[in-house]
């Protein structure tokens, strides 16, 4: 078993700082730097939204030059620098040439992320002090690193694995950024996924793709899809350990995946608002593709979302959110359980599914209400909507609809 | 001009009821009975969720098979009869028996709608004595027919015009129930239309299809798609009036979408927590389609409307959700502007735009904040985004979300 670390020890050949640049009120961390002592081979995933923001477009280009020399990774908070325009975008690239100069390398080995207000400049005047202080605060603090580039975010996203090889050991750590505007078919949110072991970039790019597809492409806090969402993986290879092997290579797919996923999972656990942690498994349908619409069109129901938030174990909504999926689903093939928990103590097809059996043939199920909302009620609920019509499966994280989302919604910017 | 009134009078032929049928606490009215005097030419339009209620399916059924004879019209709330299998549609047929044996009419000329909780059974018991009990009252108190198919609408929804013609005046009187689970995409909420006028199914058929799809299809609450939305319309000839040259089509048709419409936004303006009533008007798309989609995409967004809510003109967030439509849109062609109200004084493509203009060139234009929160304070807001890409265009009404949304929907079944 993986032991993902919820820390980040020091990772060989990188160095990171999270400082007060004064964009955030109260003195609050919010401009992190973190930077490799040697090129890194980089793959990234970006929004899909058509409405990029300067840093995404910044980042594509660079990767696109050359993603094998990137050096560092400059993240800055309160501004998105998306609907900016050409200011916005000549913005992201002097404070990528202010960061080259001080760690003496090239723009183009300098990415860039940004978080938080859409349609307005950065605050250059700001950042240029900020950088020279971020440089010089570099170190190993990862948790000060992780706190800098949170917006809504209630607690900094940390996970790390170490991985033990025949040719020696090497790390994979992550921090990343949630927690509104989180939906499906996109990277999602910022996240920083650093590693010491050696690969090109291809891999990189490869390696991540897949990753994010199973974690930060399964969770849904509101369905709106972020224009500033990247997820960038670099490795220095400063371990010394490569990657050679078939392997080797499933062995970090796997690990990569499980930082991934706890990064992922964290983000939905802190969503704007949430209280409720809820894992969607859905199984049996025409496909892995339709499991995954299914799954999503549920997660992002505000009605099932308030149903859940107020312990209603209204399950008929989640039935409704299948059916308008526009994809195959069959109420009289489906079958729904509900159980307490954020995964199965037996995983298997061949298993009966535990928990409360609430609806199959079309129609509910003789269960006992107070049992439903009894399960309701938990912290952690694991839905099962096998939809009987196939073999396809995904599994979807997101959380219930508050109050309290609408609070922080509603005043964002002030 | 058409004068469409918020009442409705007698229309010739019909008589209609709403009573307290033991379903709703506190003597509400639940259960609402349309009956026509006549066979009446009916078309309607329904969820396009897989999950079909059984009234649903039933309605389908029966006008498949003869949508010339239509009759009665039955609605109950309180359970929407829908994820309830065999044991559902029999039910529902067995209540349309009760009111064909009441009306002196066969069951086949009975149309049910349902709305409420999904996944619960018909109580049949309350029912078959309230069946009785509607027929008893059936007369003219629209108001009582309108208030007796509410959920959690705050207020009763009707609209009539009174159409005169060289061969006579005819009416077209419709009431509606909203308020949450309204998205786009289908027939929306349930609504029953009546005229008087004469037309053959067919042409019912293709009159609703069309109105429904410039009203009904045009609003979003919460980009939930209901099981049981319906819309039915029940041309009875009472009147004696024929349309018969396409101009008096034509006018039926200008006079059916305006009542629809009306019907429609009263809908959004009692949308489940709603504060305000927001026009999104999207022009230069490059289709119709694409600005239909845009809109939808803009007024399901969870972020948008909280905006709107905490009166926050965070107008990046509506680019940001055209940017995720799907479709083709491009920051750096689009031009968007708020002003209050829920038309625009001159609505010309010829002439500017009036209201603050927030975004163009791909950046925010040097307006005042304080302009902009000025507008958005507002209860009624019109919104322009040109796409500048083409020259289609959709009108998408909408509101925000709030705090009672939440609170509406987290204790529904209680």
């Amino acid at each position: 078993m993986l032991d993902v670390k919820l820390t980040i020890d020091p990772v060989k050949g990188f160095r990171v700082a999270g400082i007060h640049g004064g964009l955030k009120a109260d003195n609050a961390l919010d401009i992190a730097l973190i930077v490799s002592d040697r090129p890194c081979a980089t793959g990234a995933v970006f929004t899909t939204n058509r409405v990029k923001a300067a840093p995404v477009l910044l980042c594509q280009q660079r990767l696109k030059d050359g993603a094998g020399g990137i050096r560092a990774v400059f993240v800055n908070t309160k501004c998105a620098n998306a609907a900016t325009g050409a200011t916005g975008l000549s913005n992201a690239q002097k404070v990528t040439e202010w960061v080259a100069e001080k760690a003496q390398i090239k723009p183009e080995q300098v990415l860039m992320l940004s978080t938080g207000v859409i349609g307005t400049q950065l605050p250059m005047s700001k950042i240029e002090p900020a950088v020279e202080q971020a440089y010089k605060a570099l170190g190993q603090n990862w948790n000060n690193t992780a706190q800098a580039i949170m917006t809504t975010d209630t607690r900094p996203k940390m996970a790390s694995v170490l991985i033990r090889t025949s040719s020696g050991e090497y790390t994979i750590a992550g921090i990343a950024k949630g927690s509104g505007m989180i939906a499906p078919n996109m990277a999602t949110m910022l996240s920083v996924i650093v590693t010491d072991a050696k690969m090109n970039p291809a891999q990189a790019q490869s390696l991540l793709s897949s990753a994010s597809q199973l974690t930060f492409n399964r969770i849904v806090v509101d369905g709106d899809t972020s224009t500033n969402d990247t997820v960038i993986l670099m490795a220095s290879g400063a371990s010394g350990v490569q990657l050679d092997s078939a392997t080797e290579m499933l062995q970090f797919q796997q690990a990569l995946t499980a930082v991934c996923a706890s990064l992922a999972k964290a983000a939905v656990r802190d969503g704007e608002g949430a209280t409720k942690f809820i894992t969607l498994d859905i199984r049996g349908a025409a496909s892995d593709a339709d499991a995954h619409t299914i799954g999503n069109t549920i997660a992002a129901s505000p009605l099932v979302k308030t149903a859940f938030f107020g312990n209603d174990a209204n399950w008929g909504r989640i039935i409704a959110a299948a059916g308008r999926a526009g994809v195959n689903f069959d109420p009289d093939k489906a079958k729904l359980h509900m159980v307490k928990g954020e995964a199965l103590a037996k995983d298997d097809h061949s298993q009966e599914i535990p928990g409360l059996l609430l609806f199959e043939n079309g129609m509910p199920t003789k269960y006992k209400e107070a049992d439903a909302t009894a399960t309701i009620k938990e912290t952690n609920i694991y839905v099962t909507l096998d939809c009987g019509v196939g073999s396809g499966r995904a599994i979807v994280w997101t959380c219930d609809l508050s109050h309290d989302y609408v609070d922080i919604n509603g005043s964002y910017r002030s």
